[in-house]
């Protein structure tokens, strides 16, 4: 039954989410909100749609470009580079991103009769994301449940697993994760030093799967 | 202290909240989402902004028009006519609009560095729309304040208030209400026979305000 709608980035955790729930999702929704690597993110995001035969729209958040400030986005400042920790990472947050796509996520939902939407947050986000926390995850449940007329849920079954742990799920799955895009520079190669690059080489190689993503460095 | 963001339509109830607490709100958002009414609301907006020395902005949603389904959409279905109830008026629901744009309120808020993002959703608005019952707000508060760095939270005063009480604070306040935009068929004067026409014609007469707004019908 296909009653999931999917936030689909076009990253290794969400297309992980995409293959283990293919014939749930209905729909994909990825957001264009003027990150430095949203163009390389939607173009993957799109390719996986297509394999999988599954309705995929691209959604403007124009506003986030115009308004918000974040090193993630295009204007801003540079993307750290090194260990994915609190305080290097602190500039890359967008204020309320995932708040703001779960909204336009539920709003959806419910527009095409849709009874749940999907979030692929992981244990790994939650110090440096507030809006990937597991206390964030319950009470925006509670809100969607709340505000929509046929009551859309939020499911996020990887609130309390780890990317490593998502990597693995993906080996079973056979997915080519040299199909994903991570790297927050969107440059024409991961970089492979910036702190989303060095956690995703951490997971793939704890997964025990074979990375075969072009690195800069 | 200007520490609120308030989520401000141009409305009746939105208008008499920017009056109401015009010395702590810095920020004042309106949004055209593709509804009929949107340009005239916004005229208002702006109005009152101006007159009051408030900043605002106009937060574009535009997927709302492209992919949302209800009446109170330019090309969607006609509005009804008649009181305000349920069955009448359930085509006017745009699916989630509260939960969006309180979302976008709180990243905005919290990329502004404001403690409080403020909704003026009332009493009367409970059945109809999923998104104004009191539930709703009290989950999108815990949501955001679990989700944004510094812990933004949602102020909703006129939750368990009735639109004649909101008027009678305006009467008090001195606004001029013909000077703020109800109708949602969106033509150059206020229907005055759909729902939201005859509510807050019954609004204002209830709180005793000689009502100057001019009516088609």
């Amino acid at each position: 039954m296909k009653d999931c709608l999917l936030v689909y980035s076009g990253g290794l955790d969400s297309t992980t989410m995409l293959y283990e729930y293919k014939d749930r999702i209905a729909l994909a929704l990825s957001f264009n909100y003027g990150s430095k690597h949203n163009e390389r993110e939607i173009e993957y995001a799109q390719y996986h749609c297509q394999l999988l035969g599954i309705k995929h729209h691209v959604i403007e958040l124009s506003f986030i470009r115009d308004f918000f400030k974040s090193s993630l986005l295009k204007g801003g400042d540079d993307i750290p580079t090194g260990e994915y920790d609190e305080k290097n990472m602190h500039s890359t947050v967008v204020p309320f991103r995932n708040g703001i796509m779960l909204s336009v996520a539920a709003g959806m939902a419910e527009n095409e009769g849709l009874q749940h939407i999907m979030l692929a947050n992981h244990a790994g986000d939650h110090t440096i994301y507030p809006d990937c926390r597991p206390q964030f995850v319950e009470s925006m449940d509670k809100a969607v449940q709340a505000g929509t007329w046929n009551g859309v849920k939020l499911l996020a079954p990887y609130t309390n697993i780890t990317k490593a742990d998502i990597a693995r799920k993906g080996k079973l799955l056979g997915i080519d994760y040299s199909m994903t895009w991570s790297c927050y520079k969107g440059e024409q190669y991961h970089c492979g030093t910036c702190g989303t690059c060095l956690e995703r080489i951490q997971a793939l190689k704890e997964a025990g799967i074979n990375d075969t993503t072009i690195y800069q460095n």
